[in-house]
């Protein structure tokens, strides 16, 4: 099976007509257009067999997975998802690992509305690359770069979730029973958070998904704002094993999150408070404040230097 | 040497604004616009260390070739590139190896105007997935799907010289010195086409770009517009080596040309020829002509079947 039977046979109808392809799958290229009054909101991320997933993931977890770190971006940026483009690399050609693949692909791009317009197929290790697009109002993307002093700092879902199930899978940790189902959904279905996209337009003043664990990437927004902040320990949402055995370190530094950390300024209070309440699935939890430098994190009495993104693991 | 200091030390000023950057590289996506009038066409190819460039090859080639096979997509299209996104997967970071790389693709992408806007890096065997955008007036992009019967089949530069290079590199034929340089020329640095995309927008009924070898790459042209062709091997652009040789096969079914095979409706020839005449180094050769059906390779006297892509070799 050649590189065409395989797109003709697997890839060929994923997903809805976004309104935006002009020519889909199957030229040398796609065309889109860009719907009058929105801009084009474009990201790229590779998951590698063996360092993004585990290389038993269940095929459709692995498609799943790809569309999802991508939709993640979109949401922190404030956009809506419209087409994506896939680059898959396969050591061979394993036909039931290809219809699951696929299988996960479609159902994932239908269930966020996205639609497949081209990529390619290719011969090597594991490896899937996903470009997406989504679309914003002109002028309505979020940046890290908005966040001023005052600003509360937010975090969507829970934090920790996803390493805490990859250290099960590994053998170091062993987690109760009732959190396991949860932490396995964190780290094979993370929850692109599309519906905040809204919010954010409306209301952050800077915005990044966390990727690479809390802390180094709320520097990011540091950084990109040429600010500081303080955030609390005590206020990070976690579950109930992460606060017990007082293992933050899942929530502050590890990866696979995927949640949304805003910025918001405090003058749009209210409107936290009228989201949390409509919203309770996907709550902003209130985390600490921008500041104008400084990088701290309190824990009980003590506040830790963050920056250099080391310090905290010696108070777990 | 984290992933954020690799992309900041040596891909955060590549190429030159497109006038379509409203955000660029550095943040979750980037964002971009679309100039009134204008459709995006789009394409996202992978190469894989070892599969599509021998590991030892020069960093600055991979870099070159990366983008060459992508905007050579664009070519076919008729599309003018305007900005990329690149995945980059690594086994180690080698400094040495990534700077000769950056310096190669912004060399690379000064060269074809365009900016690289957006994408990431990560751990694992070496590949390059690079996601490129043109623009095309309304409209007028150029698909496989419109051949007709009567139509001129033409062929950009000359085929089979990267296949040569490959198979003088594998010991396989012992090339005359006076043609050593084109055809690794030809494997390494293969010049995308883009100076057709105009001559393609305005007469061009079909296009693709030869990536896979002439035979199944018209093959293309021919499923999606429903037609045959009759080619003629005499008629095909090739070096005197595979003339002499009589070493068709390197020019017939062959990959890695990266030029352009389009088809032509006779009431054009006219504009091909002052094409010709105008710009010799991109000349368009007649090779065949578009029919109602079947697909024929004509050889001296004898007539072969290329339906099912085989036969000719047998001739060579």
């Amino acid at each position: 099976m050649n590189e065409f039977a395989i797109i003709e046979q697997y890839f060929s109808n994923i997903g809805q007509d976004c309104g935006c392809t002009v020519l889909g799958i199957g030229d040398d290229a796609a065309v889109v257009e860009v719907p009058p009054g929105q801009q084009l909101v474009v990201a790229l991320d590779t998951l590698v067999g063996g360092i993004h997933f585990p290389d038993n993931t269940r095929p459709a977890d692995i498609a799943y997975k790809a569309l999802a770190v991508n939709l993640s971006d979109l949401a922190a940026m404030g956009a809506t998802p419209a087409w994506f483009q896939m680059s898959l690399t396969l050591a061979d050609v394993d036909t039931h690992w290809l219809s699951q693949f696929a299988n996960g692909l479609k159902q994932t791009a239908d269930t966020f509305r996205l639609q497949l317009i081209g990529g390619d197929t290719c011969r090597g290790a594991l490896s899937i690359s996903i470009q997406i697009a989504g679309l914003v109002p002109v002028g309505k993307y979020v940046t890290r770069g908005g966040a001023a002093p005052g600003d509360i700092i937010l975090v969507s879902g829970e934090l920790g979730n996803a390493a805490l199930w990859l250290a099960q899978l590994r053998g170091e940790i062993e987690l109760p029973q009732s959190l396991r189902a949860k932490c396995a959904l964190a780290l094979n279905r993370p929850q692109p958070r599309l519906e905040l996209a809204s919010f954010l337009r409306e209301f952050a003043s800077a915005a990044i998904d966390i990727s690479d664990g809390l802390v180094g990437d709320l520097k990011h927004i540091l950084d990109a704002s040429k600010s500081g902040a303080r955030i609390a320990q005590i206020a990070l949402p976690v579950n109930s094993w992460i606060e017990q055995q007082n293992a933050y370190h899942y929530a502050l530094d590890a990866g696979d999150d995927y949640e949304i950390c805003c910025t918001v300024p405090p003058a749009h209070r209210g409107e936290i408070e009228t989201w949390n309440r409509e919203h309770p699935e996907s709550r902003l939890a209130p985390i600490g404040e921008i500041t104008e430098s400084g990088y701290h994190l309190r824990v009980g009495e003590q506040s830790i230097d963050l920056d250099g993104h080391k310090g905290y693991r010696h108070f777990d």
